[in-house]
């Protein structure tokens, strides 16, 4: 019987990079890296009705890539850097896999001239 | 009249992304990191039918990130790490706008003081 690895489970991963694969969520997320903004600000410039807007936003706010704190009727929005950094360490982790096989390719090739 | 801006359109990232979304899928990149695998390969430790593990293939084939060539009867998978290095440069080229924020910031405050 072949045992069957079970999968690496980090729903983390999986809701970030979900939250990524949309170009307005990735627009929010590019002004939010400028500094915090409302919501009205983020909806401004975008082709889309506030509630859709907002609908972003949760889904952005789940995936941990952005907070938010409401003061009186104005709710802000913050990026959250270390969520964005695990994302990015998530990818140059698979980088540095792929670069450490090419120089032990490299080594074995030296190795058998 | 507010002028909308129009989105960003980029279909490879959000292809990309959406790919990076699943945990198989992700195991499957890891994987292939490590160096070309065929899809039995691919499949052996997963816990899913052979045909599930396909259809990940395909939307990986179609964000770029892995390419596959069959000899035979035998189809071999492999990584293509510029669409990797890609979405990298998303989330970097992100982290470098907010820490020239931070770092403008300083220096506001340094001549404040």
């Amino acid at each position: 019987m072949i045992v069957k690895r079970v999968l690496k489970q980090d729903a983390s991963l999986d809701l970030m990079f979900q939250a990524l694969s949309d170009p307005a969520r990735r627009g929010m997320i590019e002004r939010l890296c400028k500094g915090p903004a409302t919501v009205s600000e983020l909806a401004a410039p975008l082709p889309m009705s506030l509630p859709a807007v907002v609908q972003h936003l949760k889904l952005l706010e789940s995936s941990g890539l952005v907070r938010s704190a409401k003061s009186g009727r104005v709710r802000t929005c913050r990026i959250e850097l270390a969520a964005l950094d695990r994302a990015e360490q998530w990818l140059s982790e698979r980088r540095s896999t792929w670069e450490g096989r090419l120089d032990r390719l490299g080594d074995y090739l030296a190795k058998e001239r």
